[in-house]
């Protein structure tokens, strides 16, 4: 069986894999609430869903908008949310609709201004290949610092509290980095909103 | 900032980071409840809970069981709940409390037996460092095939469906091999029960 990333077509497309999780009875009226908002849009991404998330490929900045904007469009007064977001790049074989790289970066535009909600973050940045990335993700951790997210370690990741527009600018800053510095990368996200916890 | 795993101590020791996602009003109840029912219990693992998730570190069969039960503890009928594991092992740094790993292989016993729910589950194996493991992964895989797991290749990812018990074993099995022949790798687990796409 083929284990490639298992897509067809130029690794300089962004992928990323986008799962949301409100811990409500109505979850899946909002789900699909904001999936509708967005399809009413012509994205400027190949996109496609499945059992467990939906994934969207194409220019860098164009799937860190969408993303965002799925998330705000979530967004539930009151309801704890979780967001899984597997951003990926440069995986051999990762071309299918590379097409979408053409596009102009894009402004995700609603009639309403989504929210820009106070967030805390996990993630954790993975590197393959043969080089020793290890100076080039202390210096995307240290990116995080320099936009007051102050980073923090836990087993595993590293935790980011702040705004949902200064992490997914932030996103966009350390992936452009990313981009010119790693062959292959992948950064698992999780983002809480709303979390009891937190209080 | 140090980016390291964020841990001191051997690199035998497999972690498990583990999140549990219902979507019901009575979320924090149902976590509340299992991981109550599990701390009963005098677990043979180190364990840490914070914002995102609880991890529990120790001896791999340990840490599979521990996972397994309150994966089935946290199970409700009719409630749409997913599961987020990172497994990781060989991080360097990674030997915090490793005298675990001396601990007997321990089954987790209730009073009531826990339920072998049916799971749809996708997961991506990631390996570091300068060897090609790609053959390995590719063999890890196909020991999913050998359990009747059912491997679908999908995007950044491959899925698994069956039941809870077949998928954990796979995971002691899978884990095993990966240990033989890996120095550092991660797993990054999504499984899914009660999914009304599932329908």
């Amino acid at each position: 069986m083929n284990i490639d990333c298992n897509i067809d077509g130029s690794v300089d497309v962004t992928g990323c894999k986008l799962s949301i999780y409100p811990m409500s009875d109505n979850f899946a009226g909002i789900i699909t609430n904001a999936i509708h908002q967005l399809d009413a849009l012509k994205l400027p991404v190949w996109q496609k869903t499945d059992l467990f998330s939906t994934t969207y490929r194409g220019r860098q900045e164009n799937v860190v908008n969408i993303v965002k904007a799925a998330c705000q469009l979530a967004y539930t007064e009151s309801v704890h949310t979780v967001y899984e977001l597997t951003f990926s790049k440069g995986c051999p074989g990762d071309t299918d609709a590379d097409h979408y790289l053409n596009e102009e970066i894009t402004p995700i535009k609603f009639e309403h201004e989504l929210p820009n909600i106070p967030v805390a973050c996990k993630y954790s940045f993975y590197a393959f290949g043969d080089a020793d990335y290890m100076k080039d993700i202390e210096k995307i951790v240290n990116m995080a610092e320099d936009k007051g997210l102050n980073p923090e370690g836990m087993h595993y990741a590293t935790k980011l509290t702040g705004s949902i527009d200064d992490l997914f600018d932030y996103f966009n800053e350390a992936l452009s980095y990313a981009h010119e510095h790693i062959r292959h990368y992948v950064m698992e996200v999780t983002i809480s909103v709303n979390s009891p916890s937190e209080g």
